[in-house]
C-alpha cells in the first residue's frame, strides 16, 4: 500500500481508544470483556483502509471484529469509517500481525481474514507471505479448535502457494472459488483492493482453510 | 466424447492384443511381467484418442503406460497411434475405470492421470466424477504408497471440486497451476481436449495429489 506522509496519523489513532485498542496485551485471553459480550471474535490481518471490516461489522452484529493493520497512515482511513458508523462490535489494532501471540491466547479467535495480502512473489521472500507455515503455526496458537482462515486475493501465485501451504500444514480446504465474482457465493463484502482489481477485469480467488483438532475429522 | 457409429471398432481392438490388453485380470499383481521389465506403471483413466498416453510413452521410455478408455469407438483412435509408433512401453485397456480393483492389486500402479475428465456439473451426478471420494478410495486400493493423481482440466467447477475432495480425503496437494499454459511448468504433453480448449482461449488447470502413508508425512 502506498504510503502518504501523514505525521498526524499516530496522534489521531491515540485520540480514539474506543476504536483503536491502545493496549492489546491487556485483553489477551479475555477479549470478550473488551467487547462486553461473549460473541465470537473474527480478526483481519492487513485491514488497509477498513472497508471490509466495517461493512462486515454492520452485516454481522453477532460477531466481534478486530482489524489489524501495521501502517498508521493507512489505518487512519479505517478509523474514519468506524467513527462515522459508530458500531460497538468492531475495533482496530495498529500492530504487526507477526506479534499475534502477544495479543491473543489459544482460543481467543474463531476466524482470521486475509484479504489481498502482499504476495511477496520472490521465492526468497516466501517467509513473509501471510500463508507461510510459520504464520499458519502462529494462527493455530490463537485460534479456537475448528477455527478457520478465509482468504481472498487477485494474485494467482499467492493463491496457488496458499492452497499448497494449507494442504501441507494439514488444513481442510473448503469453498474454493477460482472466480468469486462469477460464482454463486453470497454475502461477499468487497475490500478496497478487491474493488480496484475486479474493476480491471481481474479474477478474484477465494478459499477457506479449517484447522482440524480431532484426527479423522478430515471427513467432517 | 461424441460417439460415432463404429461397429467394427471392437473387432479391430481384438486384432491387436499386443496393444489392447485382452485379459487384464490375468495381470493383476504382476503387470511387470506383461511389460517384461520392472519399471513403474502409470495409468490414464479416460484416455480418449490417446495423444497424451502415446506421447508420454515416447518421452518416458523408463515408465510403463496403460491407457484405460471405456468407449471402443474412441479408443480405436488411440490404437492407431500405438500401431504407428510401435513402442513396447504403452498399452491400452478397453474397460470401465470403475472396475480398477479387478485389474490391479494394491501397489501395482504408481501414478494415475486424469485428463479432462467428464465434469458432471450437476450436484446429483457428483458420484460420477472421477474425483469423488469413492473413486479416491478405489485409487488408494491400487496405488503404491506415496502414489499420486495428476489431474488436468479446463473445467473450473471440476477443478474446485477436486481440490476440495482431495483435501477432504487427506491427500497432499502439490504443483497447483491455475493457468498451466502461462506457467513455468515444463514437459507438458497436451491431450486432444487440451489442444481444443486452449485454442479457444480457455485456461487449463492442473494439480497433483499425493497419497500419504505415514502420519506426519504431510510435511514431506
Ligand atoms: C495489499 S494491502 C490490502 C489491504 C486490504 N486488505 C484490501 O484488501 O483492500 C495489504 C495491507 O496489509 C498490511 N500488512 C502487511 N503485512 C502486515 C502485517 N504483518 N501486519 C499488519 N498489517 C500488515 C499492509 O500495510 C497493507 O495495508
Ligand atoms: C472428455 S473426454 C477426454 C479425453 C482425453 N483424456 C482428452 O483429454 O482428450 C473423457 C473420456 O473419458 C472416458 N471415460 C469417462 N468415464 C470413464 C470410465 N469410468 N472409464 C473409462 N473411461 C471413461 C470417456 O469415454 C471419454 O473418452
Amino acid at each position: 500500500m502506498r504510503l502518504r506522509n501523514k505525521p498526524w496519523a499516530e496522534e489521531k489513532l491515540k485520540k480514539y481508544p474506543q476504536f483503536v485498542v491502545p493496549d492489546p496485551e491487556k485483553w489477551r485471553g479475555h477479549w470478550q470483556a473488551l467487547f462486553g459480550n461473549s460473541n465470537p471474535l473474527h480478526i483481519e490481518i492487513g485491514t488497509g483502509k477498513g472497508r471490509f471490516i466495517s461493512e462486515m461489522a454492520e452485516q454481522h452484529p453477532e460477531i466481534n471484529f478486530l482489524g489489524i493493520e501495521k501502517q498508521p497512515s493507512v489505518i487512519v482511513s479505517a478509523l474514519d469509517k468506524l467513527i462515522e458508523k459508530n458500531r460497538p462490535n468492531v475495533k482496530l489494532l495498529n500492530a504487526d500481525g507477526a506479534k499475534l501471540r502477544e495479543f491473543f491466547a489459544k482460543g481467543d479467535v474463531e476466524r482470521i481474514y486475509l484479504n489481498f495480502s502482499d504476495p511477496w512473489p520472490k521465492k526468497r521472500h516466501e517467509k513473509r507471505r501471510l500463508t507461510y507455515r510459520t504464520f499458519l503455526q502462529l494462527y493455530e496458537d490463537i485460534l479456537a479448535d475448528g477455527g478457520e482462515i478465509h482468504l481472498k486475493t487477485d494474485n494467482q501465485g499467492l493463491f496457488e502457494y496458499s492452497l499448497q501451504s494449507f494442504s501441507e500444514y494439514g488444513l481442510l480446504l473448503k469453498n474454493i472459488s477460482l472466480d468469486l465474482h462469477r460464482s454463486d457465493f453470497s454475502g461477499n463484502v468487497m475490500t478496497e483492493y478487491e474493488e480496484k482489481f475486479s474493476a480491471q477485469g481481474q479474477r478474484i480467488y477465494r478459499c477457506e482453510a479449517k484447522y482440524l483438532n480431532a484426527p479423522g475429522a478430515l471427513q467432517g
